[in-house]
């Protein structure tokens, strides 16, 4: 990929529509596209940010507008045309006929990254954004693309980097003791940064989670009421997300929105399609589930003696839901645990449930800062584990040029995470999750 | 629907992707717009045809542009935004709030249809010229969508309403036996629209074809090589039709693209899906294939002496398959039919075979004026057949008062088609075919 060539691709979803537009960027973006453009069958002049109607060779009658500086910094082309497959292939077929070349996934987001407009964190929020299908998955989205920790992420890793090379600076001394770069603020920036990768590492889970549905198990004894307990919570949830039209993400097995959090049930095969023994989901499965999962609803049946459960539940978010409510309550003490009666027959206490487990979680998704992006989650843990051997050797009183050794390290791998450091690894790795077209 | 409202949908093909276009139109398009639209946290106001960057309440960053008169005739907004699934979701939502309305499929081009920017037919077009998928297709769609016949039978129904209106006139004077209508003039106009129409109905056929994929029938006796005929033409092409992404419109079955035209192959099931038996494809079947074919491809095993076909192809386009070319030959004649040698197996003659189905329909598909509108064939016939009625009771001296009913029969049917006569039925109908967001 090089920033000299002018790219076009269709930007607007795959398919037929009303409308699609076809986004050329790049140096000659505009007198590429203008070689197509008509107006009562004279070539015309695009002015900056207006939108002109006018006649795409003779094939469609379209808007064109121009930027001299567009997403991605560079001069681009927006082009609406009708929403044929017919029209959208010839006019990429016309362009690149006239010297564009076809866009690879991602790339006028990478040309934003390279052209200064987005750093790299940004760029891979759009990635997110786009993605983006329920309300909290789009605020972590936006959250990173308007800055979110890469900006003090940036401003910590800077201080680093001056005292840093401070410290190296002491090596072209090394025979005179002299220490340019003051031990006392550097053990104070090491254990800042420190506290703030524990915590922003710590936010990963549930960064994650909000991403991909906050992960839920069902377990308890056989024939407690577990399958139709998660139909009764599904109820048409599935219709919904499925109401959008053209959904093309895979599809979303077993999960439901509360509020503006997704849920989504784990290990649920042997739930839905036998009939809830033992066998069909096996200690060991419920063990797989338990400690996947954010919230574990541990099902019960209120018509019998209560009976603690026989997994290890410590640690875990646990709601005990009290089922069959409708029928004769053994009275048995439930110990420990908040606890909601239902009855997942008449649907009784569901909603209250929806909101126990929308409670069990909700301070910590209303968090200001969240780590989603498991990239970052990797390079953070190598940030910290550097960090740590430097304290370690700060504190043991190891030369500077090892102490340096590590420094370098936590900077290594800060820096990829705004995009001070960049290889084509990363990179591509980055941008080939991208759709074509943005 | 009242025009009176404002509307809004998502105009880009349904789906995630780069950019989604939400468009609104109707006389508070602005007004509703702009209460969600910031820049630097300010209100902003948007000027008229120009791009604006700005705000789209807190949920994303989007491009803004105001029509004063756009696509419908009316006052239009279109918000670009991040094409996310949530987003499009929150922005229809956001804008429903603020007092829009969810347009209709085909809502915006009936405004347009309504506010005069497009005649009944071309409205029509719009959605042909969306569906398009082939450059025949496309043409085809052009040119209705530029006035095509419309404009030319706007005028002949002019003609026919004014001499209409003045035979009309003498049954207020009917003890007087005047004549205000030119009989000698109606009878040419009724002449000049009879031949009109017979050649419009004509092309129906082609027009049809050229929409639909031209059909192509392969008959044969057992064991010639049919279906490996079939495949030899298939060749890649599924292939390459699947290769635009996204592809939503129905799978065509078996279809190639040869230059510009689309050739479907009809009843190849059997040739599939079995060997090549009687039993898999009858005569009876063989028969129907070819009443509905435009082409036939009567394949001969060339290595055995020529039979002449069992079925009657008087009338079709048919082209003698000559297989297994690559075997020694029978030296029979081959009687009448344009003939091309080939070799399914080596692949030898099929792109002989290819331009000799070109060259059999292309004259015809190269017509300027072609019918391609069901709707307005229905309509045709109606027309031709109050016209052949009129002329006749001209002829026979049939008195004004009956006279005009066959002609305002005429008038009717003809005033369907470009929208001078427009019933609720015909426009639901017309417009329950498009996509929403157009």
């Amino acid at each position: 990929m090089t920033l000299s060539d002018t790219i076009v691709a269709i930007s607007t979803p795959a398919g037929v529509g009303g409308i699609a537009v076809v986004r050329l960027s790049g140096p000659d973006a505009l007198p590429i596209a203008s070689r197509h453009l008509t107006r009562n069958s004279q070539l015309l002049t695009l002015n900056a940010r207006h939108a002109i109607y006018c006649r795409f060779d003779d094939l469609d009658d379209i808007v064109a507008i121009y930027y001299p500086k567009g997403y991605t910094g560079e001069p681009t082309v927006e082009l609406s045309c009708h929403g044929s497959l017919y029209i959208q292939q010839a006019m990429l077929e016309a362009l690149v006929t006239s010297g564009a070349r076809l866009a690879e996934p991602g790339e006028f987001t990478m040309r934003a990254f390279r052209n200064g407009r987005l750093n790299l964190s940004q760029a891979e929020a759009v990635a997110d954004l786009i993605d983006a299908a329920t309300p909290a998955q789009h605020r972590l989205a936006v959250s990173q693309l308007r800055g979110g920790y890469a900006q003090k992420l940036k401003e910590l890793r800077q201080q680093l980097l001056d005292l840093t090379s401070l410290m190296e600076l002491e090596l072209d001394f090394s025979q005179e003791d002299v220490e340019f770069a003051d031990r006392t603020q550097l053990r104070q920036l090491l254990s800042t940064l420190s506290s703030q990768l524990s915590s922003l590492i710590a936010s990963f889970k549930m960064g994650n989670a909000l991403k991909r549905g906050i992960p839920v198990a069902i377990v308890g004894k056989p024939n407690v009421g577990k399958s139709s307990l998660l139909n009764a919570l599904l109820g048409d949830e599935r219709a919904i997300v499925s109401d959008i039209p053209g959904t093309t993400r895979d599809t979303v097995e077993e999960s439901i929105t509360i509020g503006s959090l997704t849920f989504r049930f784990i290990d649920t095969a042997g739930l839905r399609h036998s009939t809830d023994t033992v066998e069909a989901l096996g200690i060991e499965r419920s063990l797989k589930a338990v400690a996947d999962a954010q919230i574990v609803l541990f099902v019960h049946d209120a018509t019998t003696p209560w009976q603690d459960p026989d997994l290890d539940l410590s640690g875990k978010n646990v709601i005990v839901v009290l089922n069959k409510s409708d029928l004769p309550q053994h009275s048995s003490l439930i110990p420990r645990h908040s606890s909601v009666r239902i009855s997942s027959k008449t649907g009784d206490g569901i909603d209250a449930l929806k909101q126990a487990m929308l409670a069990a979680v909700e301070p910590q998704a209303a968090q200001e800062v969240l780590l989603s992006n498991s990239r970052h989650h990797a390079a953070l843990q190598q940030v910290q584990q550097a960090v740590a051997h430097a304290a370690e050797g700060l504190d043991t009183g190891l030369p500077a040029d090892l102490l340096a050794v590590d420094l370098r390290d936590a900077l290594y791998h800060l820096g990829t995470i705004t995009g001070e450091v960049v290889s084509n690894d990363i990179l591509d790795n980055i941008f080939s999750r991208f759709c074509v077209g943005k």
